[in-house]
C-alpha cells in the first residue's frame, strides 16, 4: 500500500491494473487468464449482484442452476451460436489422473470420455435442451429463470475483471409464447440494466442496439448498454438477446398455443458480470485508487481513530458508540480500522479503496462535539457536531452517489461528439471519446471503418434521429444515426 | 402432478426421486451425473445459503472468489490429498472446437494445453498458492475467507442432491498463527453447522469426530455432523477439517510469528453443500411428499382460493389483500395460487411441495370472517378468525418448524441403539438404524466391520464414554465409543 500507483495520465491500463491490485480487489489465478477476486472486490460484485438479483425478482423472474458441462454435440445444433464460441471453449476429455513411474503425476489415457464435454462458455443449449421437457403448453410459459454463474471463455489476451477466462454473472434465459413478449422481456431488463448501472454503479449509459455483425452468436437482435470509461474509451455493460425461434427450433421446442396451434416457443437471454467491477473502477476511479459509489461500496464509512495512547483509544471507543449504532439502525455500512497502523497510512488505504466517507475522531475532535468526515470523491472536509452526524451521513452518501454520476455523465457529455466529417472522426477516435454520425447501413462500411481507426459501432441508440444526416464513411444517405468508440 | 409417489415403506429409494422430480425439486441434466437445480430447488438452497452465510458473517468471515482451474501439479503436492482426488478428475486438454467435413464438430487437437487443468474437486491447493502471495506475518493473520462455489468430482454412482458430479458447495478455507486457533475454528464453524442443521433444517445431528480411515484426504483431523434420514441410514451433513501445516507446508507457506520466528501457517477448511436439500427432503418427507422446516422453505404460506366464479374471485382478493399485506410486514413468504387448476390438484400440489401451512378461502369462510388453515407436517384442519390470523400464523410457523425437529430427534433416538453384541449390532444395521458401542481403535477392525455388513463408523461422538465398554468387533478394551451406520 506504500507505494502510489501510475497516474491515470501516463498509462490508464498500467493505472488500473494497479488500482485493481493494491486496493485488493483481485489477483492473478495460477492458470493463465484466470482470475481470483479477492474479499473487497467480492463484496463490491455481492452488492451489484444483490441489487440486480432484487430487480429481477421484483419483475417475476426466478433463480435456478443448470450444470456446467454440456455435451460437444449440443454446440453443433445452432450454427451461429457454435460459430460464436467455438474457438475459445474449454474441452473436458478425461476423467482420471494417475502416478507415473517415469513422468510423475498424468492424466489417466484410460479414462477418456466417449463424448468430451464443453465447460459452458453460455448457457443456452443446455438450457433449451431442458426447457423441451418442461415445456409443452401455453400454461407452461412464461418461463422466466435466470442462474448466477461461472462461464469459460478461453480468451488469449486477459485482463482482470474486464476478461478473464473464467468469469461471475447472471444469465437470465425466458420461453415466451409470442414474439411481442419477447420483444418486451428483452427490452424490460434492458431497462433494469441500465437502472442497475446508473441508479447503483452511478456510470450513465447509452442505450441501443447492436448491429448485426456485434450481436451475440444465435441472436436475432442484441440490445445494449454501453458506458464510458475514464480514458474515453467505451465499455459494453450488459446486453440482452431477442434469440427469436432460433434456440427453440434447435433444440425442438414447441408448444401448444392457447388457440390449439403448436408453435416454437420464443426465448431471450441477458448478461452482466463481474466485468462492471471493471466499469466501476474504471468510470470513477483517480490516481488516489477507487472511487466506489456509496449504494454499492463494502464500507461506506470508515473510521479512523486518531489515538496516540490507550487512554485515548478508550475515549473515541466510548464517544463513536452510540454514533455506530446509530448508523448502523439507518443500514449504514460502516467499518472502524483499529489496527496499528499510522494515521497517515490509513488515509491513503482508505482512499486507495474508495471508500466515500472517512470519519476521523481525536481527542481534540471529542472536547468539541465533532468528528472530522472526508468526502473521497471531492476531497472535501466537513466538521459534524454528534448530534448531526446521525442524520448527515446518509444525505452525504447520497449526495456522494448523485455527485459521482453527474461527473460521470458530464465527462462523457463532453467527450461524445457529433461529427459529419471523417477526418474529424479519426481525430477523435484517436484521441479518445465517442461519435454520434450517419451509418449507411453497411456492414462493409462498419467492417472498413474498424479496419481503418479501430473503433466499432457501439450501438444504434434509441434516440437515433437520421435527418438530414450522411454516412460518415460513404457519404450515403444514413440508414441509422450510430455511436462509434474504441472498446474494451 | 397427477400421479402419485412410490411409497417410503416400498422404496425409500424409488420415492426419493420420485419427489425430487414430482416437487419440481431438480432434474437430470443431459451429461452423465449432473443435475439441473429447478427454481424451486434452487429458492430451498438459496435460503440455506443466505442462512448460513449470515452465520459466518457474524463470526468475522469473508466471502471471496477463486479459480475452478487448476493446474495439474498442484495436486501432487500434498501426497494424500491428490490420493483422494486423482480418481474423479475432471480434466480440460483443450480448448478449441472446428468442423471436420467427416466427422463434423470435432475437439481440435493443436489446441492442446501444455498443462492440464483440472476443474476444482476443492480448493484447498490453488487457495494456499495464493495464501502463499498474501500472508507474510502474524499481521495478516487470521485469514477467514470463505467462498460459495460449484466443484466437480467425477462420481460413478449418482444420485440427485446427494451425490452428483458437479454440486454447488461453500468452502471456508482459513488460516491461522497457532495450532490452538485453528483447533478452535474448526469446532466452531462444526457448532455452527449443528446450529444450520438443527435450528434452520430441522435435523437433529450427531456431531464427532472422523476416524483416520474416513477423514479428509490431506487432514489432521476431520470433524462432522452426522443426520439420520427417514430410511434409518446416516446422512454426512457438514464436514470441518483442522489441517494442520500440511497444505503451508505443500506450497510453501510460512510467517513471520510476533516473536520473530519463521513458522508454517495453520489451516482449516470446511463445507457444505447441495446435498443438505436432499436431507431436508429425507428426514422429513412423507408419502404425499414434502414438509419443508417453515425457516427455509420457499413459500412458508401458500393460499388456494376456492372461487367457482368471477364474482367469488373478486370477494376473495379483497378479503385476502390486508391479510397478506399484514402477513408480508411480518416477513412471512406467502404465495397465492391464481391458476386455473382445481382445488384438489393444488392441495396435492403443494403438499408435494411442502408448503408448511394452505391456506382456503371461499365464500362461505369469507361470510363466516375466517379461513381454513391446514398443517402440512400433522394435517390439522384450523380455522382461524380474519382478526387473529396475522398473529396466529407466523405461531404456527414456529410450532411446525419444532414439531419437525422434534419428530425428527424421537425418531432418531428411537433407531439409535447401545449394542454391545455383535449379532445385535448385525441385525441392527440389516434392519437399519444408528448402534452406538465400542471400538478397539484399530482400522482393520473398522474394514471388517465395514465388509461384513457394510456399516462404517460414522463419528467418534464428542459425548463418547468409553468405561466398561468393549469393541463390538474384537472384544478387545474399547479405545472409543463411536457410531456406527450404513450411509449414504
Amino acid at each position: 500500500m506504500s507505494k502510489g500507483v501510475t497516474p491515470q495520465s501516463q498509462n490508464f491500463s498500467a493505472w488500473y491494473t494497479d488500482v485493481v491490485i493494491k486496493a485488493e480487489m483481485a489477483d492473478y489465478g495460477p492458470v493463465k487468464g484466470t482470475m481470483v477476486i479477492r474479499p473487497y472486490g467480492f463484496a463490491l460484485w455481492d452488492n451489484i449482484k444483490e441489487a440486480f438479483d432484487r430487480m429481477i425478482k421484483e419483475t417475476g423472474h426466478v433463480n435456478a442452476y443448470f450444470p456446467l458441462f454440456i455435451p460437444k454435440s449440443f454446440f453443433a445444433r445452432e450454427a451461429e451460436h457454435i460459430e460464436g464460441f467455438a474457438k475459445e471453449c474449454a474441452v473436458v476429455t478425461h476423467t482420471r489422473l494417475k502416478m507415473d513411474s517415469d513422468k510423475g503425476l498424468i492424466v489417466d489415457p484410460e479414462s477418456k470420455l466417449e463424448e468430451e464435454v464443453i465447460v459452458r462458455p453460455t448457457s443456452e443449449t443446455v438450457i433449451w435442451s431442458m426447457y423441451k421437457k418442461w415445456i409443452q403448453s401455453y400454461r407452461d410459459l412464461p418461463l422466466l429463470i435466470n442462474q448466477w454463474a461461472n462461464v469459460v471463455r478461453m480468451e488469449m489476451r486477459t485482463r482482470l475483471f474486464l476478461r478473464t477466462t473464467e468469469f461471475l454473472w447472471q444469465e437470465g434465459h425466458t420461453a415466451h409464447a409470442t414474439a411481442e413478449e419477447a420483444q418486451e422481456e428483452t427490452l424490460t431488463i434492458l431497462e433494469l440494466y441500465r437502472q442497475l448501472l446508473e441508479d447503483y454503479l452511478a456510470i450513465p449509459v447509452f442505450t441501443g442496439l447492436k448491429t448485426e455483425v456485434e450481436k451475440f452468436a444465435g441472436a436475432e437482435s442484441t440490445y445494449c448498454i454501453e458506458a464510458m470509461m475514464g480514458d474515453k474509451r467505451a465499455l459494453q455493460a450488459g446486453t440482452s438477446h431477442n434469440l427469436g425461434q432460433n434456440f427453440a427450433k434447435a433444440f425442438g421446442v414447441t408448444f401448444q398455443t392457447q388457440d390449439n396451434r403448436e408453435d416454437y416457443v420464443y426465448a431471450t437471454s441477458w448478461g452482466i458480470s463481474t466485468r462492471l467491477v471493471g466499469a466501476v473502477i474504471m468510470a470513477h476511479g483517480d490516481d488516489k485508487g477507487l472511487r466506489l459509489p456509496p449504494r454499492i461500496a463494502p464500507h461506506q464509512v470508515v473510521i479512523v481513530p486518531i489515538a496516540r495512547n490507550e487512554e485515548h483509544e478508550k475515549l473515541i471507543r466510548d464517544f463513536i458508540e452510540p454514533l455506530v449504532f446509530g448508523l448502523k439502525e439507518k443500514s449504514i455500512r460502516i467499518h472502524e480500522d483499529w489496527t496499528d497502523n499510522s494515521p497517515g497510512f490509513k488515509f491513503n488505504e482508505w482512499e486507495m479503496k474508495g471508500v466515500p466517507l472517512r470519519m476521523e475522531v481525536g481527542p481534540r475532535d471529542i472536547e468539541k462535539d465533532q468528528v472530522v468526515v472526508v468526502r473521497r470523491d471531492t476531497g472535501e472536509k466537513i466538521f459534524l457536531n454528534k448530534n448531526d452526524l446521525i442524520s448527515r451521513i446518509p444525505n452525504l452518501l447520497d449526495e456522494i452517489q448523485s455527485g459521482l454520476f453527474e461527473q460521470a455523465k458530464a465527462f462523457r457529455d463532453e467527450n461524445t461528439f457529433n461529427v459529419s466529417n471523417y477526418n474529424e472522426f479519426k481525430s477523435i477516435i484517436k484521441k479518445g471519446g465517442f461519435v454520434r454520425c450517419g451509418w449507411d447501413g453497411d456492414p462493409e462500411t462498419e467492417a472498413a471503418v474498424k479496419e481503418e481507426t479501430k473503433a466499432t459501432i457501439r450501438c444504434i441508440p434509441f434516440d437515433e434521429n437520421i435527418d438530414d444526416l450522411h454516412c460518415i464513411y460513404s457519404g450515403e444517405p444514413a440508414r441509422h444515426e450510430v455511436i462509434y468508440a474504441k472498446a474494451y
